[in-house]
């Protein structure tokens, strides 16, 4: 064992990462949608999942304000739309409209499921953690929804072999598992 | 898009997921290790980490009173230890004694790091969150560790093909990424 840097021990134990989309809405029901790596499920009974979101990220507020989100699982076919969520700012564009993803209502939450998905969670706010600059949001799940078809999960992959990559730009990687 | 229950949608969006090992300390110092599939990052500055532990869990009570954690990252050579640790209870049994992993002492904090895992990463509790039957403890991350070698990652996965399926048991399943 060697005493190692951050940026080095990253790449170690990071990877592959499932990419997770989170929508939320405004006051007015406006949507927004952040790419999201930081996420984890943390309760069996009741379900919930856990989301970690920058402090500084449009739908940080949000979330914040409105204590619901949808867990939006992107398919394989989704890496440009995930990629332009992750790099662009909902204070400045509308999201659903520059990546052309379709938002249809949920059951028992104000934000929007994915149509494009393939899975969407539905998710009330039941608790929040500041840690450093991210805030961790714990969503209680109240429904579950999933596309009809087989895609596979998109990842956010390394150089390592065994992944299908599927493109990326800005620093950005994604792949999936070679079948 | 179609509702659907919990368990069919976790096959769609739940693999592979990293498997990681988080070793704390009794009053006496004396350690256990639990094996963990929910974690996540969740802060650039300062660096950390999150673990969602279950409360009925011996590592629960030794994480909520002592404050500090290892999280370990376990190789590929590794799944039946892991497999050991996450079907057995600190409260029976020395889990370090029966799987003969290596305890050496951190730099930071009173629990050990595992010498034969991939990566150490030295944490200190600064926040914790009630989540349903798990806690979250987030986890500043004191220092790094890594082996030197090149093994890869432990994953908890499915049936999908593009893994090496490693072992497993007891409903378990562990692989690696295919070269």
């Amino acid at each position: 064992m060697r005493e190692i840097s951050r940026t080095q021990v990253d790449a170690r134990w990071s990877r592959p990462e499932r990419v997770v989309l989170a929508v939320s809405v405004d006051k007015e029901g406006k949507a927004d949608i952040i790419a999201l790596g930081w996420k984890m499920k943390t309760s069996g009974v009741p379900p919930m999942v856990a989301i970690s979101v920058g402090k500084t990220r449009y739908s940080h507020k949000l979330i914040s304000e409105g204590k619901e989100f949808i867990l939006a699982v992107p398919g394989e076919d989704m890496w440009e739309e995930v990629l332009y969520c992750g790099t662009h700012s909902g204070r400045e564009v509308d999201k659903f409209k520059q990546t052309g993803l379709t938002p249809l209502p949920a059951k028992f939450v104000r934000p929007p499921v994915i149509k494009e998905c393939i899975v969407n969670l539905e998710c009330k706010v039941a608790g929040e953690l500041d840690t450093g600059d991210h805030t961790v949001f714990a969503g209680e799940i109240l429904n579950y929804w999933e596309s009809e078809d087989q895609r596979r999960n998109l990842l956010s992959i390394g150089r390592e072999s065994g992944y299908e990559f599927l493109g990326g730009g800005k620093g950005y990687r994604f792949g999936a598992i070679k079948r």
